[in-house]
């Protein structure tokens, strides 16, 4: 008996998910909490609530309506938060660009995505006003800390605080589909250019939900709860760095941001703000342990999710030494970021540091709502018995539909209606992940990703250059950092330094990321290939990646 | 700029919130975890999956498919909690009878919602019995405990476990809108027939999502987590245990059902499978305080989430000095039901029990995406002050879209596009809200309001009063007056002039309004109470009100 036709009621309200919920519907809302910056500027969450409104006003004001797309290039900021609401909230999107790109990539994401608006931090006008020129942008906003706005060739509209002063602070956010587009940015993966993903309302506040009731109900370990502190050591513009100060704002709890990553700032606000939860990659981790104002902040009971490349056994351990629980996060630009964590039974608890940190560098555990498969090629299921190894293709409800205006692509990532992530990996039956493998051929450069085909292809340019294949290999600092592995014309004279001098020119042009100049050169007598004559990575990077 | 239509991409996976997600993507699944009825038998997660699989088939080989309803009439059981999962993930829809209704109650809800099968312990067989000439039911399938199957002028199909044993324990459950119908059950409210409220697919995952996200992420006090032991103490056909069989999957525990409610049992459960969650009504909870086994059971570090009425003051108290963790969870049927939970901040529990009683008994902070308004009568926010008092509005994406096959009521319900509970309280700036009264236990006198609830209250402070109930009696002079319904314990002296002279001491000192004054008192043997044990104030106004 099929009665669905009875039960539409005109008068109850169809519950969208939208980013304002979070705001106006989290687990705690203490008006008097608050949201640091840099340890200089402190908010309470009710100013922060009227900061969020006014600067919907102010984008209004301009003309940002449903549909427009506003980019934001900042460090960590209270002013970043502002703007992961605000903009949104609005109907628009959220463009956060990456701004370690260089300037012709910045360009390319800026025209790639449309953006209208951009509000730029004061350190990257000069990036602004190289490429301005070629820039199809409406207004530009300038973020100054406390520095007077520098005088710019750019055709800025104002200065953000002066702007934001002007407004009334409350504003009325409509409601829509929270199938609307909330926020883009660019992935600098495999090919060329970088690829445009996106997320929805609905994504970002299942994202939220899951990676709460994840995060939230571990016990003893691997948690983020009411009452923590939490400060982000992720990028903004990467991944909505990790989704975190959605779920930190939706659990209420105090929030400190810590502008642009001075390794002695960030000790120093973990110690005087009593920071309990932060992420990021393990390149930050490496210079905050080799500060030496390390010895001078205890950081027991600090909780560090680590994430964009794997976590370093020996780095974990140190962690471990100090009180801090480090474990894994696992997850991708295209996945919103999260889908894994590795989170800790009681029993895998009592086991010394040595043991726990196998798990804990480990991919982790999936995600509430994220099913994880380890496939074959035929897409088939392999057994859950931590020994059999193929690629994870997952399914959940804050993946990437596809790349912005790449259909091509868009396909490829959702081959067979599973997200591809491009990791190999085997599943215990109690469903731990752990990667053993990429198939595609990035180089994770301080959780920046370098393109080894792109370095391929610029040192291939190089007349007296027979064959090359780029691998990545471990890098104590980096993570990992580029290796050519280059086969010479035997007839030519050709030296590291000069093959050097040669790919720098390329990457001083700005064509790719700064983290490429970490490249090394080691000359071979032949490349190993594989059945079918493809280069076989897999074999040169076991060969040469330590 | 309008995209939007560049970003479909037919290869994608469009997630939907499907019940099958909690049993396929929870945070956690161990295998060899356990799932206990009555401490007689134990079954693993792995099997528990299987046995969901089995009776997908089973139903699907009745010809049971996606829009038909399927009823269940049990106690707590393993069996209950398969059929949580099987029949919403066939697309069926489950419905929960409230076998504590009379018979004829039963037959109008079983007709009401069109049953087409009912799978009936043996304890409701007779019930049936009585009603199967009215009833227009296809299947019936009997849940035996050990007892052999008793003989039935019911024209059944078998019993439930030798059923099962047929079928195989895979079955490739479909996707479908997560805007399905997936459960269904009867509220006996202010009116006389029941009234069915009805929830989606979408809305049971959401709130288990955010019931989860709320009651994980508390650190101290009021939570349910990973590695916890739940047991229910609330009829699976309540609400869907108010949602936390589901919950309890998501995070993959140990969960205990306990059978029919004898509370020697439920204590020994509680003790030997070291039970840490559970969520009952206060009068569960005074059974088990008044069992002289309570005496031999350590309940320390269990905790207990009180609703479905008032938690007594003076029941939190005895708790807290039992080690117990005691707090209130706020809801109705017509909200899926949790709304707000009395979660402590860590300087609230820094209080003695007195105090902190004070807050546990309130009705708590709304969870994550609930939005609640008290409001005046023309549906205007009221300042949160902790003074103002005025009818509790609701939104959330989990809240009935009305209720079934009723539009009137259904209006009503969702008049000006807010769900009304019919609640009235106060709210204070953190977001704390305390439930003053009922919308219809609100007595008018005179133009003024004076909250019954208030009234018991201080009357039940009068050492000789052992129950009493306050409702409002027509009055020329005043439109209503309140009037109590005392037992008072017979074994000492109590006149009504002496109850309110007590009455009028409190009075006096200003708790009350002044209209109060013209409380009436009137001694009675027993108080009438609804099937789920509330005060049946309808009941008592039909008596005495005139």
């Amino acid at each position: 008996m099929q009665l669905e036709h009875t039960l539409k009621n005109p008068y109850a309200h169809e519950y969208q998910l939208l980013i304002k919920n979070i705001l106006n519907a989290p687990i705690y809302f203490d008006p008097n909490q608050e949201i640091v910056y840099r340890g200089e500027k402190r908010f309470t969450y009710a100013t922060f609530k009227k900061r969020v409104h006014k600067l919907a006003h102010m984008l209004s004001a301009l003309g940002v309506k449903k549909g427009d797309t506003v980019a934001v290039m900042d460090y960590d900021s209270h002013r970043y938060l502002e703007c992961y609401f605000a903009i949104p909230m609005l109907g628009a999107i959220l463009h956060t660009i990456n701004i370690r790109l260089s300037p012709e990539q910045i360009l390319y994401t800026i025209d790639h995505a449309e953006d209208d608006v951009i509000l730029a931090h004061t350190d990257f006008l000069p990036v602004l006003e190289q490429i301005k020129g070629r820039l199809d942008v409406e207004h530009f906003i300038v973020l100054c800390d406390d520095e007077k706005m520098p005088p710019t060739s750019l055709h800025v509209k104002g200065e953000y605080e002066a702007l934001l002063d002007k407004e009334p602070d409350f504003f009325e956010f409509p409601d829509f589909d929270e199938n609307t587009r909330a926020t883009t940015f660019y992935t600098t993966g495999t090919t060329g250019f970088p690829k445009g993903v996106y997320f929805t309302h609905r994504q970002l506040v299942l994202h939220t939900l899951g990676t709460l009731s994840t995060l939230g109900s571990a016990p003893h370990q691997g948690n983020f709860r009411q009452g923590d502190v939490y400060m982000p050591i992720t990028p903004m513009f990467h991944v909505h760095a990790w989704g975190l100060p959605y779920v930190a704002t939706m659990l209420g709890v105090k929030q400190v941001y810590p502008g642009r990553y001075i390794p002695d700032l960030l000790l120093e606000l973990i110690d005087t703000e009593k920071v309990t939860f932060s992420h990021c990659v393990p390149t930050i981790m490496h210079m905050l342990f080799n500060s030496p104002k390390i010895h001078e902040v205890d950081l027991r009971g600090w909780k560090v999710m680590i994430g964009g490349a794997a976590l370093p056994k020996a780095m974990c351990q140190e962690a471990l030494k100090r009180g801090i629980d480090m474990f894994t996060g696992y997850g991708m630009s295209e996945t919103c970021p999260i889908l894994s964590i590795a989170q800790l039974t009681p029993e895998m608890l009592e086991r010394d540091d040595d043991a726990q940190s196998d798990i804990r560098i480990k991919t982790g555990r999936s995600m509430a709502l994220v099913e994880i498969h380890v496939v074959d090629e035929t897409m088939q299921s392999l057994p859950q018995d931590g020994a059999h190894s193929g690629e994870i293709v997952v399914r959940s409800p804050w993946l990437t539909q596809g790349y912005f205006k790449d259909q091509k692509n868009s396909e490829l990532l959702w081959h067979g209606g599973y997200l591809h992530t491009g990791d190999i990996a085997t599943m215990d039956e109690k469903g731990y992940i752990k990667i053993t493998d990429r198939m595609k051929d990035i180089i994770k450069v301080g959780g920046e990703w370098v393109s080894s085909l792109e370095l391929e292809d610029i040192i291939n340019r190089h007349p007296f250059v027979k064959e090359v294949a780029v691998i990545g290999i471990n890098d104590d600092k980096w993570g990992e950092r580029p290796l050519a592995l280059v086969v010479k014309d035997p007839a030519k004279p050709l030296s590291d330094k000069e093959l050097l001098l040669h790919a720098k020119e390329f990457i001083n042009k700005g064509i790719m990321a700064r983290e490429s100049m970490l490249l090394k050169i080691k000359f071979v007598e032949s490349i190993d290939k594989t059945s079918v004559g493809k280069i076989d990575k897999r074999e040169l990077r076991k060969k040469y990646s330590h």
